[in-house]
């Protein structure tokens, strides 16, 4: 298998990129790598060619760039190449730890949406600390600033792939992030999505979620939309980095005593911070495109990015993506009538 | 002044509503208290009459039941009783524990709302553990599931009033929840509210705050809509009890060393918890209507209900409602034309 790789995306691109693909290429024997990026920055940091293929480009997007823009104008760049080689077929993924807008709309306008599936989404595994397994899939983390119910129950389908596939769980149970548990909670999209999801034989829907349950392992994939999904992700992250940051402060603050004690704890908070630290699991997939398309966090560091790989793989390896294309079309004319009913309904309105 | 309370909502009510109350009347002299609930089951909970009236109901609403079918039809409950006493000014402020939409039901059909406030909001303060004040005011977190740009204008007043008449801070930094920083993010709802909150003199706007920043003291009001909002909170809450749970047992599950190093730590993270305890501040509280309505946690003991009773004093003492009514009918013909501008705008499109 081929993995097209954006060298140049990420703060310590192209140092950790290259030096994390190296690592994949010693720990997986059937990859082959494709980094794109500029030959004067990448070719010094190669160590071993072995299945390492330089393709040089010119062009580099940057954090700040506007996505859609900056994958239209900057043609040459490490990404917007890498995905180009992804659509000829030369490589089966992409992935990058750049601009997530712009890795995000190379994903939809360049390697292109599954036939069958609107919107895409971003999805990620979080940690389950209760519950039959250690991990969830929570999708849409922000793909979509807005989503239609239709959406959410085609996530419902994607999600449920993903969980099953990759991660390998057996029959997962979906929920829908909405503000309460009874199924006539939400705002209007909420609502009709609920029913359009309680209804399916597509994936196994148990109701809706809140999100102070999200880390206590009740769901295997959980479905929202974008907006609401990437706010209960980053109040998530946030509110778990700030008490592990208050923790140090308190035990730093709290003399010799506190000082042992930390000393004691330390491998303890170590197993937490490492179930939390979910980069080091990989990182976020866009669902709903031709190809698996993988980003990881920004500030990645090698160990993260090879880990990543390891993803990847199992997602080529176990036919993901041709598998959610078979399933959508043969799914396509219920999915089509699904849509047909919800635009009829609110047209009788 | 004069606090008309719901003795029977609550997990714990009526004895650990009736047993804050109590300390609550023995900590401030100038309040007087109604308490409306269940003659046989509140009269013989009271210690100590002074400054305190029964008054007697024969319904009582339940946390499951349907808000706003139980606010029209149990109109001898504790909770309607109460929300009238405030509407015909035999009381200055309703407080309760019980079933939140119920509440809210209550707090703005029979309480009214604020001329020129077309949604209130449910507020409440949290921790902000970095920059200059200790706590920020997050609003709105579920009165509404839906919300226009033209409602998320008016929460930045609202929350500014709040934030400067009861918590004290002198010209709030208001910000707004949104999936990026800059100001083109968002949904249409997001971008509309943005730039209403930008150009405005009637409070200090600095932009959108992403929920991975919420704790980390950056605003003085976060403005959400209602789903994303709660979706922001919950995440917030569900993860800080998740951490202090797995810390917990991970000190347990780490032999000797790990008992004596969470013994060392106890102190510490005693204060780190104690900030996390929003409760023991005070409850949320609803604004946009005519009286402070106040809701703790279901699960409030006394402590918590005397502190919110404290919390209470202040807004009425402070002028909180007459305050925001004068302001927004001072600036209600801005408001007014803000709207039309909006209307005008979407017609157009």
């Amino acid at each position: 298998m081929k993995i097209a790789v954006d060298a140049m995306g990420g703060d310590f691109a192209p140092q950790e990129i290259v030096k994390g693909i190296e690592l994949a290429r010693d720990r997986y024997e059937d990859i082959e790598f494709y980094l794109f990026g500029t030959e004067s920055k990448v070719k010094p940091l190669v160590k071993n060619w072995e299945r390492m293929t330089l393709v040089a480009t010119t062009e580099v997007i940057e954090m700040g760039d506007e996505p859609v823009k900056a994958m239209r104008r900057k043609k040459d760049s490490s990404l917007v190449r890498a995905a180009n080689a992804v659509k000829s077929g030369e490589a089966d993924a992409l992935f990058s730890a750049g601009n997530t807008g712009a890795l995000l709309s190379s994903a939809i306008f360049i390697v292109g949406r599954i036939k069958g599936v609107d919107r895409p989404a971003l999805a990620t595994a979080l940690p389950s600390f209760d519950g039959p397994n250690d991990q969830f899939v929570f999708m849409d983390l922000g793909a979509n600033a807005e989503n239609k119910p239709v959406h959410l129950y085609q996530y419902g389908i994607l999600g449920s792939f993903y969980a099953t596939h990759v991660l390998g769980f057996d029959n997962p149970r979906v929920r829908l992030l909405n503000n309460g548990a009874e199924e006539d909670k939400g705002d209007e999209t909420h609502k009709v999505a609920h029913q359009l999801m309680k209804s399916t034989a597509a994936f196994n829907f148990l109701g809706n979620i809140e999100s102070r349950e999200l880390l206590e392992g009740t769901a295997d994939v959980v479905v929202a939309d974008g907006f609401s999904g990437n706010a209960a992700l980053k109040a998530t992250e946030g509110t778990a980095l700030m008490l592990l940051k208050q923790m140090k402060k308190a035990i730093l603050n709290s003399g010799l005593k506190g000082k042992i004690g930390g000393a004691l704890l330390k491998p303890a908070f170590k197993e937490i911070q490492k179930k939390l630290d979910y980069n080091e699991a990989g990182g976020a997939i866009i669902l709903g495109v031709k190809a698996p398309v993988v980003k990881t966090h920004g500030s990645a560091k090698a160990s993260a990015v090879a880990n990543t790989m390891g993803q990847i793989r199992i997602m080529i390896e176990h036919n993901l993506i041709p598998d959610i294309q078979d399933y959508v079309s043969k799914h396509h004319d219920d999915l089509q009538s699904v849509k047909a009913d919800l635009q009829n309904e609110s047209e009788s309105k």
